[in-house]
C-alpha cells in the first residue's frame, strides 16, 4: 500500500500542529487481553490490556497500527470503541470463545510482574490469518507473543521495509528454536537485560549484543527498566537515560509501549538510520515511562503530543554534559 | 592553603599538554590495603588496595591529592614508591603492625564481591591525625572507612570548601547513626543504588535522593555499576551512562576511582556549578571503566591523560540523539 497523507478522513485522521496521519502503515501481531492486576497502588478488574494493545495505543501517537489478534465474546464494547477512536485499524481482529485474561501482581519493588492466573481461552487456539489489505504494509511489529505466531506473520506479508521483535522470557524458555528462527529475519530485536543474559549464557550485555547482530538483526535494543535503554549496531552504541519517575502505579506495558512508540515514530519518519533509532528510543521511553504513571491504559488513552515533547525534552537535559 | 601553580617542584609536580598540578590540594581518607582478588579471569595476591589508594591514584590524574590513612611495616617499599611516583603526599600515612589486608572474589556475573577473609590488622586501631601542613587543604574525600573516621577528619580540618562523602552497606548496618552524622555535614553524598535503597528504606532511587538532600548536601550521585550513575541536585537531576565495556576483570576500587576521579577534576577546575558536576561524574565513570579493566591499579598506574580524554569523547558519543 502506498503510504500517502489522509488529511478529510474524518474516522480515523487525527491531526496535532505537528502530524498529520496516514492509513494503516503498522502492523502490530501480538495479544489483546483482559489485565486484572494489583500493585502496592492499586487494583484494576478485567482491564483492557495485552502486548499488541500497549504497543498499538503507543504507536497511535505517531502512526497508524493496524491490529492482528485474537479476543473473546466477553470482550466490551467500550474497549472496542476506544481503539476505534484511536485509528487502530481491527480487520485483523478475530472474535472467538473468551477473551485471554491475564491475573497478575506486583509487590512493593515494582521490577517484577508475578502471575496469578493465565487464561489463554480463544489464544489458545489463535491462527494468524493477515487481511488482504494489510499484506503490503512496510512496517511490522511483532509483539511478545509466540514466536509461531510471529514467523507466520512475517510469512504472509509482502516484503516489509522494516520488522521489529519484542518477546519474553517465557518463551525463551518454552520455544528457544522458534525465537531463535524470528530473531534470524528481523531488523530489529527489543529485549530486556535479563532475558538477553538468558538467551545468550552471558553475563554481558555487549557480548550478548554482539551475538545478537551476529545472527541478522541490523540493530539490537536492550531495555533496562528504570536504567533506561541500549542500543547496538554494527559498530556504534547509545545509552537512553531512563526517566526518574518517583510514582510508578503500574509498569504494565511498559515494554509493549516502548516498542509501540519507537516503530510508530520511525514509521512516521519514514528514517532507518542509526541516528534516529536513537530519537525513537527516546521516544519510546517517553511513552513507557508515561505509561507507568497510571494503571492499565489509563494514560497513554489520553497521552498528547505536547506532553511527549515535554519530556522529550526533560530526557534531552537529563543527559546532558 | 592558598593554591598556586607550582611549575618546578620535581619531584612532585606533572606536566601533562593539559594540565599542570599544584600541591595538595584534596584530602584524602580512606583505607589503604593488600589485596588478595580472585575473578573469573585471573588472580592477585597483596596487591596494592584500599579505598584511598585507589581514590588517590585517580584523583592524581586531575590534581594532587594527600592521604590520612595506615599501613603496616610488612607494606612493600615499592607501592610506597608508587605512590610518590603519582605525586600522592605521605605526610599523613601513619605505619604500624601489619597492613589491612583482604581476601576476596568475585563470581561469573562480577556484580559483587564476596569476602573471604578481612584482616583489619593496624586499621583496627587506627586514629586519625591530619598533619598541620593538610587542615587547610580545600577539598576533602571521605572515602569508604568507619564513618567514625570520617566525622573525626572533618573535625580537624580547617573549613574545607567542599566534602564528599562515599560510603558503603558494612556501615549502613553497623554505624547507621554514625553515617547519617557525616551526610549531615557534606557537600555530596556518593552511594551506590543498593545502598541507597537500603539506607532509606525505599525501591525508589528518586524518594531515597530526595531524603539524601532533605539532610544536608548539595547533591548526591548514585553510582549504579554497568548502568551508570546519577546525579540529583534539588531542581535538577542528570544520567550519566554506562561504558559498555565486554571485557571486566577486575571491578575492585571501581567506586573508589570514580569518587576520586570527581573530586580530582573538580579541584583541578574549581567550578562546583551542577554542569561541571555533571563532567565531574563523567570523568568519574571514565576513570572507573579503565579500572575495571585490569586487575588491581594495573591500569590506573600507568593511564595517561590522552586515554581519558578519548574515553569522555566516547562517552559523549554514546549519549547523543
Amino acid at each position: 500500500m502506498k503510504m500517502k497523507k489522509i488529511t478529510n478522513y474524518s474516522k480515523f485522521s487525527i491531526k496535532t500542529n505537528r502530524i498529520s496521519f496516514s492509513m494503516d502503515n503498522i502492523l502490530i501481531v501480538g495479544t489483546v487481553a483482559l489485565d486484572t492486576i494489583e500493585t502496592p497502588f492499586g487494583r484494576v478488574k478485567r482491564a483492557l490490556g495485552g502486548s499488541a494493545t500497549y504497543a498499538s495505543f503507543a504507536a497511535s501517537l505517531f502512526s497508524k497500527p493496524a491490529l492482528i489478534s485474537i479476543i473473546g465474546t466477553d470482550f466490551p464494547k467500550e474497549y472496542i470503541e476506544l481503539m476505534k477512536k484511536k485509528g487502530i485499524g481491527l480487520n485483523g481482529l478475530k472474535t472467538t470463545g473468551k477473551t485471554f485474561h491475564w491475573d497478575g501482581f506486583y509487590e512493593y519493588d515494582m521490577n517484577e510482574a508475578k502471575t496469578r492466573k493465565t487464561e489463554l481461552n480463544s489464544l489458545e487456539h489463535f491462527k494468524v490469518d493477515v487481511p488482504q489489505e494489510y499484506k503490503s504494509i512496510k512496517y511490522i511489529f511483532l509483539a511478545n507473543i509466540d514466536p509461531e505466531l510471529q514467523l507466520e506473520t512475517l510469512r504472509q506479508v509482502d516484503k516489509p521495509d522494516f520488522a521489529v521483535l519484542d518477546t519474553m522470557n517465557f518463551w525463551i524458555n518454552s520455544k528457544r528454536k522458534h525465537l531463535m528462527d524470528v530473531i534470524k529475519k528481523v531488523d530489529v530485536l527489543l529485549i530486556n537485560d535479563g532475558e538477553a543474559r538468558q538467551l545468550f549464557n552471558t553475563v554481558n550485555l555487549v557480548n550478548a549484543a554482539n551475538q545478537v547482530l551476529k545472527l541478522g538483526p541490523k540493530a539490537v535494543i536492550i531495555k533496562k527498566g528504570e536504567h533506561g535503554a541500549l542500543l547496538f549496531t554494527k559498530n556504534k552504541h547509545f545509552s537512553a537515560p531512563g526517566y526518574p519517575l518517583e510514582n510508578i502505579k503500574d509498569p504494565t506495558g511498559c515494554g509493549d509501549s516502548f516498542g509501540g512508540a519507537f516503530i510508530g515514530y520511525l514509521a512516521k519518519t519514514k528514517d532507518l538510520s542509526e541516528k534516529n533509532f536513537r530519537r525513537a528510543i527516546v521516544y519510546g521511553s517517553v511513552v513507557a515511562s508515561h505509561n507507568a504513571e497510571d494503571f492499565g491504559l489509563n494514560r497513554l488513552k489520553n497521552l498528547k503530543m505536547s506532553d511527549i515533547e515535554r519530556r522529550y525534552r526533560e530526557f534531552q537535559d537529563i543527559r546532558e554534559f
